[in-house]
């Protein structure tokens, strides 16, 4: 099971969460990477966590003032990058082309959906792994399990019928080692969390309790 | 006169760059900043050059996935910002607001707009600085002197005449030490090259030749 | 006092209340005009109310699908359009040449803007006219003359700056005909409504209620 | 063979170029629809040709200033709708939510895409029709048939792998009545024109010329 803490924009400080996401990792023997901003790439990757970017842009290199390519977020560390995340929600063809400028550079990508449909659509670009976001998860307290399972078990079998090799990930609605395991009985082999990490009082402790029932 | 250097996403080494920067500002005196994509904004600012953000978007901390905020540059060294750069035009009211995030953790502003009308707007704003950027002269060969003077000296006039403690710099059409002087004799106290540096075969070359008529 | 209808995207008949609106035009001598959808500008227009486009895009005639051009809004009917309003926001850039493509075909421009800061922006681009519209105001039932008249009467103060003939309307917090004088006597000249008449059971005793103060 | 002529913002009068589509759609017998902007939806609808939308906005009733609602295209008289033409690309989940708004109100839908891999991600949206938009045909001379026959049939197989009931049509390098039966024998039971008819000094034989070898 994969685990990828998405930093967002939150205050908390990357590398103090960097280096305990490091620590349970280590212990765990878990995967579990972090997507810290932009700008927080290079100081992310130096604690040693396997670090993704939030989003890259499609661009090739040239005139493109304000861009993060490919090249760029590799350079600083990042070995991963999450594409198309609901609150950066890209055109069609511009998840077709950054998943390409991401191959360039041998980025690991992670599309994201809102639902099953759109899941076989983004398979289609050929990325490493699609992540479900259901709307009405994202950003609340509910949990995958309670409300709507049928949405992960259907976005694999959307994944499924245009690439069997895609991983999916469960986007959304997760926030305890339960949650982990009713995402993992519905085929998803990975997890993207945020404020349940990035806000917690101690984030050791909750990555701990994350990990423990799939360790 | 101050020179900040847009490497856009320019295949250049930033690093490479910005010590040829460092370098040359301190022998010649001259202020000179390097504004690197943001992921590549902690290794320029280890150099010690004086380190731009191209970009910040305009949000308070929070869900804000694949964003650059003011405070995550800041964190990374850099101690100023390009707004509405012409490759990274912004809404008017982002304008606005990206002006106040930046003041928030005294980031120094320079908002770019097309001509002279766009300059008197933005300056509104109160930022430290705006960038008058011809459409004629972007990523061009055409130099600002023998092109369009008077764009320059009209949005030095347009910019005092809202705020006369606005620094204003030309944007566009500055490769020779002569473009520096002519643009320094219009009014202007600043300029921003990308390509004339970006893409020098000696950059400390190129940068020695501009500086030394200014310094 | 000028009276600008905007029926966004309400489900209400546009033709309806366009024949309210001049039907109580006629009879207060008050001038109403209406701003439908696009497609609905014809249907607008061949009542004989006074019509405008709720938005324009900046564009010359060319290859530019899913457009509407100041051409098109003018062969429609419409006489007027907003410009920037605050649930369709416009590049600084943007603005700027949409003023000028209203120009083009003449059609009379009010350029909506959050705060007294931004409509000093925008009244540098020559607009007829300028909307403020308060952010707290937007979309609910509070009255401008309640909850923040300063902003309206520093909107008009910091657009006489920029240009004395500019006339500036307010453009959130009106739903009574007293909430009208107290926007004029705030130095407006005109005023936005949407909800107010577009969702109202009467939109014809709504609009005389309004107009009756003034008129 | 479905005729699709896109006005795009072209300069042309589009009741026109509407009469002469009518008359040749009459005379020939052949399916022709015309898509003007949507200010000239319900002019061109009453010439009695069949009338397209070229992009509705995927709202829902409600506060959407300077937005298309399918509604508002389809009381001007649109019984069809082009969705993400390459002028006008959209976010995937927009795509998504477009279609869906099209069909509450009974719009046909086209969505438009660059190559087979997007006109499989679309056809999982489950639209009416797609059609393949070769970047290196749009806008150009070249024709479909010489230039990169593959793309079509590719795109055709693209398309029935994920619904094989999905119209599929060539969206450009069409110019000629041989291009339409090329397309035909690639697979397409539709095209896309624009400038070749819009910018046609004699549109009605430029139709006529089209239509004479598939009807």
């Amino acid at each position: 099971m994969f685990i990828l803490i998405n930093l967002k924009a939150y205050p908390a400080d990357p590398v103090a969460i960097a280096n305990a996401a490091k620590e349970v990792a280590d212990a765990s023997g878990a995967r579990i990477a972090v997507a810290p901003q932009a700008a927080d790439l290079a100081a992310v990757a130096e604690t040693g966590v396997e670090t993704w970017a939030q989003h890259i842009d499609p661009n090739d290199p040239g005139s493109h003032t304000g861009s993060t390519l490919a090249e760029a977020a590799k350079r600083a560390g990042a070995t991963g990058t999450l594409i198309n995340h609901s609150e950066q929600r890209l055109r069609l063809a511009t998840i077709d082309t950054t998943v390409q400028a991401a191959e360039r550079v041998e980025l690991e990508t992670c599309v994201c959906a809102n639902n099953p449909a759109q899941i076989g659509a983004v398979t289609a670009f050929g990325p490493d792994a699609v992540a479900v976001e259901p709307p009405a998860l994202i950003g609340g307290d509910v949990s995958v399990a309670t409300a709507d399972p049928d949405i992960i078990s259907n976005a694999v079998t959307a994944a499924a019928e245009v690439n069997a090799e895609t991983a999916v990930y469960c986007g959304a609605g997760i926030s305890s080692g339960d949650d982990l395991e009713t995402a993992s009985e519905l085929g998803a082999t990975g997890v993207l969390l945020a404020s349940g990490v990035a806000k917690a009082d101690d984030p050791r402790a909750t990555l701990n309790s994350l990990v423990e029932p799939v360790s």
